[in-house]
């Protein structure tokens, strides 16, 4: 089945590390971003989320990293498993991220 | 501060659950949608998340909802916490629902 | 049936002034933006789009407004015409907006 | 500079025909997707849009289809052109696909 336990790396060159999946399909690790929308030194981040355990290998799953070493946004991702022809696991997601605005006014531009 | 524990309402009558906020800004909790893409009851759904917990109240923060006991979709929402001029604390977020689709040619359509 | 020709204002205070609307649903207008992502004075920017001619009046529509002359961004809107029961016509729109990056890898961070 | 006059295909094989682009940065042209949310024969589909002129050949743009000749639903994009290293043009682009819903309830789920 999809099990999001390991090391996953994206395009950008981003890594995620998830620990164990719980039996509930909650899971914690470490986002290791290669992007930013700030100027301060990345570091490792904190993420929790949870995956559906679908025996069919193809489960969605979402997660929220806090980028609270360096920054006062969060993160969400959403996605789905999905294997190749060849036998690869891929991951399948969509992003949103949300930067820390000063004042109601401004939270039209707050979400990427 | 801001903080998220305790009960909160949308627009759309949802209303979600969150249970105590830990030392690391972790939480869980129950959401209770008041709207689906599926035609099954809807039943309250698992999340996990995880807020700043910056001292001006105006934290961001972001979480998942498994929607596994009527679904195989997840949703993940990212917002700020807000204070009103009467007091009121308000959450502004945004939300990503992914789908499952049958295999990779379909993804393009499986975020919402 | 829905026509998008007229005045329209959103709830941040931004004005819509759509110009005829052809018979093949195209249109183009001009966009009075109350928010921005820059400093420079905000002008009147020119729009252009197309609506579907559903006899019903809840047609979908999509338009591009450039913002050609304070910013070298784009945004684009989509949405759908209804109305309410006391007769009011009213659309609901998402969007995105494109800032201008320098480079390919920064591309990640271009659109919110 | 950037033109966005010719053909373009992107990853999922969709092709886009954008006609002249005048002095102003409008264009019309043609859309012929390879894929669609519907089971209607696709048909290709009326764009209209706009881009910037910038010298430096990395202008935004925007653009809408309305896939009137088979479906109800209206889709933008916007983007940016770029130049690879080895000289080949391309655009980077994020669209948002609106399904015509029957009432305002089910508007939030309307957009993908």
């Amino acid at each position: 089945p999809c099990d999001l336990t390991g090391w996953w790396e994206n395009d950008l060159g981003s890594r995620m590390h998830v620990l164990e999946v719980d039996s509930e399909g909650n899971f914690s690790g470490e986002y290791h971003t290669a992007v930013s929308s700030t100027d301060k030194a990345i570091q490792p981040s904190p993420l929790v989320g949870s995956q559906h355990l679908d025996k069919d290998g193809q489960c969605t799953f979402g997660f929220t990293v806090s980028w609270k070493k360096f920054s006062d946004s969060t993160a969400v991702f959403v996605g789905q498993c999905f294997t190749r022809d060849n036998g690869d696991e891929v991951l399948q997601t969509s992003w949103l991220l949300r930067e820390k605005v000063d004042s109601l006014p401004s939270d039209w531009k707050a979400t990427r």
